[in-house]
């Protein structure tokens, strides 16, 4: 059992909490609590570290059988599994409560051409239009983590992130993903410009949420599918990037308010494509 | 210029900032930031606190000429506006970069007759219907700052919270309404039950977003507007509150998603029903 708040290991995952760049470089995350562990298939595990009361409640079975079985089987596969005190747990964890299990992950890679070119097929096929999220430097931990869920929701093919976007394996952004992390497709760019051309080949329209749009994001049929563009919180899309889109859509607001949130904005728009496809469906 | 950390002043500042007993006692809240106070009508405030480096700045003209203009106008009203140290400031500030101005501003008070009396006398006249917004012990502030702030854009006309719904003074969820706090109406209620029953005698229908809805959101045209029932986030809502509803209402999910963020499931549902609305004027 890990006893000592300055033991290496320990260090090792603060590191990684904290640290996008100690993330990147190693090419794992950290997550915790008792549904992201269950979430997360075993293949993608590399260390997993448990609480003493946690461990003692799951040893007695008093709680929580299916993790019990689900650490044994860790076990078997030598992905280490190790406890550690109540104190050392707490300097690790990110939340105010934490639940007691914590553990480091693989971090996913997609390729946009692979996506898109699916999305294109299940299309042709018959199936719904592609749907994609571009994030411009999205700032909140929580507002990307809301989107990749909603996302899920709506059945979107990827969320293409630019490189200002903050870290997708931030500990409060996997929090608020709910496990979507695991099975929304998604990859930071270099340069949006250079997805928005593929976009183009792919023959996917690209919409950019933008304040001086003149098209209601609610009058498109969305019938080829969509890619939208989301800006950052406090300054909306970059000039250049808001001139990637074929065409800027407004979300209508009553009162005074300057702009929605930005998860929120991303969310209409996104059920509003795919409500479109499901209507059409439906009759 | 206080600069004393255990001034009585300061500490009953952080009083406010943290107890929602302290400041439904003294019928007060504590909020920061340039944007807020610019929004605040100068009959709501009653003390507004400055720091140090931000008063030299507004001082000298070199920032925020309109705010400093304000806090002029403050005092020709007698209310007080205190200089305190940066580090005095740290310590009342809720945020992680201060931007130097916080003030105690009166508490809102509306009363539901009056909200849904106007609503359908506009109504009547050939406005749109009405729009509530029902919350069931809501417990993230900026998931309920978010609500407002989509509410506003959306129109709602109320929106009405339970007693268990987190205190909406919070500092986190005034901030993340960005400034919707002021323009659009709320109200805790002991009883979402009476609140329901008073909605029947307006007859306005009561909608509850439910994962066992069959109706699909988007099915409905909400001519006769629409009271939207939203649950807590980790439960949902009540069976009791739940089975006050006309219709439960489904919003549909593609993946292996468990439910939605509460704010972006009150964002689809309010934005659907002022769109049915919307898209009708249009024609």
């Amino acid at each position: 059992m890990i006893t000592s708040l300055s033991n290496q290991k320990i260090k090792r995952l603060v590191l990684l909490r904290d640290k996008a760049r100690e993330r990147n470089k190693e090419g794992l995350f950290l997550a915790e609590g008792i549904r992201m562990f269950e979430e997360t298939p075993l293949r993608e595990l590399t260390e997993v570290y448990v609480s003493q009361p946690l461990w003692e409640q799951l040893e007695s079975g008093e709680r929580y059988p299916l993790i019990w079985k689900k650490l044994g089987l860790c076990m078997e596969r030598d992905i280490p599994v190790e406890k550690v005190t109540e104190e050392v747990f707490r300097k690790v964890s990110d939340t105010r409560t934490p639940q007691g299990i914590l553990f480091v992950g693989r971090q996913l890679s997609y390729s946009f051409e692979e996506l898109a070119g699916k999305a294109v097929q299940r299309h042709k096929e018959g199936g719904r239009p592609p749907l994609f999220l571009l994030l411009e430097d999205i700032q909140d931990p929580g507002n990307l983590g809301t989107m990749l869920r909603t996302g899920e929701g709506a059945g979107v093919d990827g969320v293409i992130m630019s490189k200002g976007t903050v870290d997708i394996y931030n500990p409060k952004t996997i929090r608020s993903t709910m496990g979507a992390l695991y099975r929304v497709p998604f990859l930071y760019t270099e340069d949006l410009t250079e997805v928005a051309e593929l976009l183009r080949q792919y023959e996917i329209p690209i919409y950019a949420a933008h304040l001086q749009g003149r098209k209601y994001f609610d009058e498109i049929s969305y019938e080829e599918g969509a890619a939208f563009l989301i800006g950052n919180e406090g300054n909306g899309l970059k000039e250049e990037t808001a001139g990637q889109a074929d065409v800027w859509l407004k979300i209508p607001m009553e009162g005074e308010l300057e702009s929605l949130n930005a998860a929120v904005a991303a969310a209409l728009l996104m059920y509003q494509a795919a409500g479109c496809y499901r209507r059409k469906e439906r009759k």
